[in-house]
């Protein structure tokens, strides 16, 4: 039993509250009681006690969408077109570099980056899962790890029948670790088959897995496919049974009223990302009128190399500005709808709303202070506009997940985790000398 | 005389330069010389060293629009359209609060956001700006203050008369206050007369001052000065011979083909908020053309009260996403040009391009660190993207003005400094319940 006493608690849910001098009660790893902290010294006056003055609770973030294991690629193909992006510099990359140790210190790398600015659970997707999964259990994070599955080959395996057979295989051997869950990763419409679509259509349905995909990212994805299939993606998608709650849409900038209707009437979820979305150029996504229409958007980052920054503060602060200029209207995406996206609505579309993604009794303990007390945040009106605002991910305190604090006063806590970050920081020279080495070649050539 | 040694040196002038292992020697304020620090160390050897090892050593960033007093308002009006923004909030309040102490204490707790993030130097319109001077003398930073121009009366004057005659005494009495300057600021086309504007335009002239004003920040404008005067904004103050390469044009997010014209042949500059433009649903301003014309863009957070955040480092990220996302133009804005954008074009608008903005022989040392050390901002393969798309203020590490050492390990230096922030600290409890007093009220009617 123990009482986070926190001068604000954020519960998300409902949405727009503001609890002010309120304490979060939690016992083995969930939350047992949100109640006045005056009240909850009575209740409990011998339960451990942390006071987290200056500081906002919150649900952990959770980021949507990544390719974790990319942190390897920070910077490596910025100011780039997203074709000579992937052809000249992260596809030949990737084919020189990727492995089960490239993924694992490149995993590792940014779940650390994650873990520190707040976000308690990631969506992945990449090769090598097993290798995402041990850095997000090296530093006890929540993820679901993508089943990958493409066409073509690679390092990892021959096909789609092969990356099918590995992540099953996976997500049966993991099938105890209670913060590792699965999501079928059909890459993206123009590099999976309707045959193979067909098939995580049917494992979806008969495992209850999410499926996340990319979709609709760019204009050329969608004239490609009007001409190859007659049809725009998801339109293909939904023929082939994979339009439903258990949808995470990744990207789905381009969208006509036909797609947003679909979207809206299947329960989909979108993982909105505008940070890739603006820095390849993709476009906009019509955010504003997808919440207006009810689509449940979550938030992801995308990769570090599109990305360069696994900050979840600064997306959502710029999917919240974004939403009111693109669609000029100011009162868009206001900030406790915009914290919501960056919490339930991740766990609604993870299929996990029932386990995390707010503040409620039953709920597992994922939490995160965010320190308002610093000089440069004050004043301090509404502490929920201030968390999409004002305030950075350098503002997270302490963090918890599964009701374990893992993050304490911006330290780690296990030592053990501490550990598996310096390591892999000193093996990054490496890492860092065999991308720099592809980067000059490819600069003199 | 010094030696800064850092890791990377980046000069901006000449652009998409990135100096490794390279020293900058300083002597009197000034920057003496910048080379090879084993060069540096031989020629030099009895010179003070300071070693900066894993920093990016970059010119001090320049904010070239802002509102500094109005951090006291930070989150007062989240959420609102423009319109009901000020009318329902920023001017009431405004009304009610503004005077000398809360445009010193403001500005103070801004200055100092604004410091420790790396901005060097700040281009400020309000109200009494001798105490916006007097913020920036305690942190021992570089200010252009505005000498504000607007036809109706308020605590501080009763009309343009009376600020011209308050504004031009406080330069004449701030002559000898190297770091202190001054520029007209007449505050917007919709609330500056043509005779003001006329006299601005001849004092421009005479004194040699940049002309400080909100421009085309939203259709609305145009729609009204259409109606009014029979023509646009810009041109209007064409006629009124304010356009020319003294003129800071702040916001320009609604610009037709003749007014880019028009800005591109004058040598006009441009100050690009787009933080505030998003949120307050102005629009995006059409940056990526006005690069492509030439014209001098520079970066501003704008006022507290419409941004939240005075964080030059997340404005220019988003101003290179931004001009990417909305141009459909991946190579846009790339990383070079952005940091140019947040500080020699910002010195060049401010008609200081001769003494600040990049790290040249001759110019002074207003000098910051950024720490790319950090293992969430590993691999570093280019510095100078790295400053733009992953690095964030909170990696500001030295900030130099004038050769001064003013903030050191995310401290400042100078005792006085952190008395002053820590009184106004102190204070900040008093205003906070001023504004809530007012935002309750304004709530329960």
């Amino acid at each position: 039993m123990e009482l986070l006493c926190a001068q604000w608690v954020i519960p998300v849910e409902p949405m727009n509250l503001v609890l002010t001098d309120h304490a979060v009660a939690i016992a083995d790893g969930k939350i047992l009681a949100v109640l006045p902290t005056a009240e909850a010294l009575q209740r409990w006056p011998q339960a451990k006690r942390t006071d987290l003055p200056g500081k906002a609770l919150i649900p952990g973030l959770i980021n949507l969408h990544t390719h974790a294991a990319m942190a390897q690629l920070r910077g490596a193909g910025d100011d780039l077109p997203l074709e000579r992006w992937l052809t000249e510099r992260i596809w030949p990359l990737e084919s020189k570099l990727v492995g089960p140790e490239f993924v694992y210190d490149g995993a590792l790398l940014a779940a650390h980056e994650m873990l520190m600015g707040g976000i308690t659970c990631f969506n992945d997707m990449y090769f090598y899962p097993e290798q995402t999964a041990r850095a997000a259990q090296a530093l006890g994070m929540r993820a679901t790890l993508g089943i990958v599955v493409f066409e073509f080959p690679s390092a990892y395996g021959s096909g789609p029948d092969e990356y099918l057979r590995k992540g099953l295989a996976l997500r049966d051997r993991l099938r105890e670790q209670n913060l590792i869950r699965f999501a079928l990763a059909p890459h993206a419409p123009y590099s999976v088959s309707d045959q193979s679509f067909r098939r995580v259509a049917s494992l979806a349905a008969e495992l209850g897995l999410p499926i996340h995909t990319h979709l609709h990212e760019t204009a050329h994805e969608i004239q490609e496919s009007v001409k190859q299939y007659g049809k725009r993606p998801l339109q293909r998608l939904m023929e082939l049974g994979l339009v439903g709650p258990e949808l995470i849409a990744v990207h789905a900038v381009h969208l006509n009223d036909a797609d947003i209707d679909l979207l809206a009437e299947s329960g989909a979820s979108v993982a909105h990302c505008p940070h890739s979305n603006l820095k390849l150029a993709s476009g906009i996504a019509p955010v504003t009128e997808l919440a207006r229409r009810g689509v449940n958007v979550g938030i992801g980052t995308d990769g570090s190399a599109s990305n360069n920054r696994l900050d979840l503060f600064s997306e959502v602060r710029t999917a919240a500005l974004l939403a009111k200029g693109a669609s000029g209207d100011a009162t868009a995406w206001p900030a406790h709808y915009a914290l919501r996206a960056a919490t339930l609505a991740g766990a609604q579309a993870l299929g996990l709303a029932d386990r995390i993604g707010s503040i409620e009794v039953g709920k597992s303990a994922d939490l995160v202070t965010v320190d308002l007390s610093g000089v440069h945040l004050q004043p301090v009106f509404d502490a929920d506009s201030h968390l999409i605002y004002a305030a950075g991910r350098e503002a997270v305190s302490e963090v918890w997940i599964n009701g374990n604090l893992v993050v304490n006063m911006r330290q780690l806590v296990a030592s053990e985790a501490a550990s598996a970050v310096a390591e892999v920081a000193a093996r990054s020279r490496l890492w860092h000398n065999r991308v720099g080495e592809f980067l000059s070649a490819s600069r003199d050539s």
